[in-house]
């Protein structure tokens, strides 16, 4: 009994020191401000529209799906004519606090992020021209985009402009970490609290921190033991083209983290035991034990918040005019 | 201005005429009615689950996509690896009024159809165990076939059980020609009549009628001049063993008819004009004149309800106990 008491003191304290949000590494996400709503609703239809590919069949939500953690919850992604994508699907949840796009940063922003798989011939096998095409046959679009950009001419531009303003409205606040930042010192339990000191004292936060647990840095791959894989992806230096930047990639965010397994770049760790096993050895140097292990996985599924909860948007139909989806040509 | 008037007073007698819309041949659709709405939120997830699929990729709504129409607007389907599938996709809007399902009828209703895609090779390419076993092993999934059945131990019954209800739900009311059927009588335009008209007085009500407009018949597809087509599908001699029931299939609904394309089995048609002069020419033996046609298709049109809408399901995540996707082999 004693000891409980002792250990509940320790907690509390635990949560005091704490109980300036800002003084921890880990900030809470903060819930949507300063959107274009109308932009968001053209731009949800977007993110679902099958017709951006040249199959008809690959829309952002095929990869990114919605209903799973923003991911496909594969190795590496399904493309036209299931082509093996060369990398993980990184999670669209919270992807508007990422420092750039794609785990090499090849892209500035959800903008720019979201002109690349329509174009990729390994993934939506479509072009700017033709999607615009597709749209702009569309009346119920092109309504739709005179609306909101006070233009019946569709650009490849404004497509995306769109498609980024939906994904910034999806963030997840409300974590039950978040709810303990805020001050709702019964929002963890003692395991999970002491697998987010661990998290924090065996040197994790040194690159999953900020309001989304990482995206705000690129780091090496295997920086204690190097990382072993088939993976061909080269990270920061196929952008930078330097050779210092070899496996650097963007360190992913821990949000939601237990629905966007498989995890790293290669999703080569399908469980959070593997990965967090994983990241100690190559990334610290430390082996975790197992009851340390199991302490920072449960502190890592209080990362999970809010998911984006909105109504399946219903797409306005093609007619005559609109260019043929070619799935198997 | 006189001929305008009695035009006017023509169209007004019409609607008279058909103040009952029992005397008419095609009847409103009912909202639903006597859902079971816990198995509908729990067979809303699993129709948008691709963890039934062997691939992790294919879900139902991959085929039957909400957001289209219950299609997927290409001619026939993709499967798993890409396969091109034999058949059109049949719209998953308001087949619960459909005397059978597929095309060739070969399941009863929709609880039986819901397995077949599952367990199809060509399709989701899983098996009835795996996809069980993979639900099972989903905390998230067990806690609510508890709550749902009442017990937790999963099995397919339920799983289809569950889909079916969610599908029961995809009734689309509304539309403007149910609008003018329950009596407001400036719902349709006068081309909109006058293709009504047509469509009664040519035949087409012969097959398209009923609450769905089709879907209560299985009729031979090309009866004045043969359909020439390469797709090899056999309707229901396939299931009858009859040769006299070679090429009749179930006659597609002609609700949402303007977001189902492409039309036919084989989905040779992509607009509404070329599938209203096939049908005439080739079941009525009339070639609808280029007016009569457009007059048709704008009836058509207004055949298009209030598509179901809901919130995006969020999929509960597996763990290490859950059997993988095998997207790749």
């Amino acid at each position: 009994m004693k000891y409980k008491t002792i250990v509940s003191a320790v907690i509390m304290a635990m949560g005091l020191v704490s109980v300036s949000s800002a003084e921890e590494p880990i900030q809470v996400i903060k819930p949507v401000q300063n959107i274009n709503l109308a932009q968001v609703e053209l731009g949800k239809k977007l993110y679902f529209d099958p017709r951006l590919s040249k199959s008809g069949f690959i829309s952002c939500n095929s990869c990114h799906n919605l209903s799973m953690g923003g991911t496909d919850n594969i190795k590496t992604s399904i493309g036209h004519k299931w082509q093996q994508g060369p990398i993980n699907a990184p999670t669209v949840l919270n992807s508007s606090l990422n420092l750039a796009q794609f785990w090499d940063g090849r892209a500035k922003d959800l903008k720019e992020q979201a002109g690349g798989p329509i174009a990729n011939p390994g993934e939506m096998a479509s072009n700017h021209t033709l999607a615009v095409d597709v749209l702009q046959s569309i009346p119920g679009y092109v309504r739709e985009f005179q609306l909101v950009f006070g233009s019946d001419k569709i650009n490849i531009d404004n497509v995306t402009q769109a498609i980024a303003e939906f994904e910034k409205t999806l963030v997840t606040p409300n974590s039950r970490f978040d709810q303990w930042l805020l001050g709702k010192k019964d929002a963890l339990t003692r395991d999970e609290l002491a697998g987010y000191e661990l998290f924090k004292k065996s040197g994790c936060v040194g690159c999953h921190n900020g309001p989304a647990a990482g995206g705000n840095s690129f780091q090496k791959m295997g920086v204690v033991e190097p990382y072993k894989t088939s993976n061909k992806a080269e990270g920061l230096a196929a952008v930078s083209g330097k050779d210092a930047d070899r496996f650097k990639f963007k360190v992913p965010t821990l949000r939601n983290v237990e629905m966007t397994y498989p995890y790293f770049h290669d999703g080569g760790a399908w469980t959070l035991t593997e990965a967090v096993d994983i990241m100690g050895r190559l990334q610290l140097g430390r082996k975790f034990s197992q009851k340390e292990n199991s302490q920072i996985v449960s502190f890592l599924k209080t990362l999970t918040g809010d998911q984006p909860s909105f109504l399946m948007p219903i797409l306005p139909p093609s007619n005559e005019k609109t260019p043929r989806p070619h799935p198997f040509d």
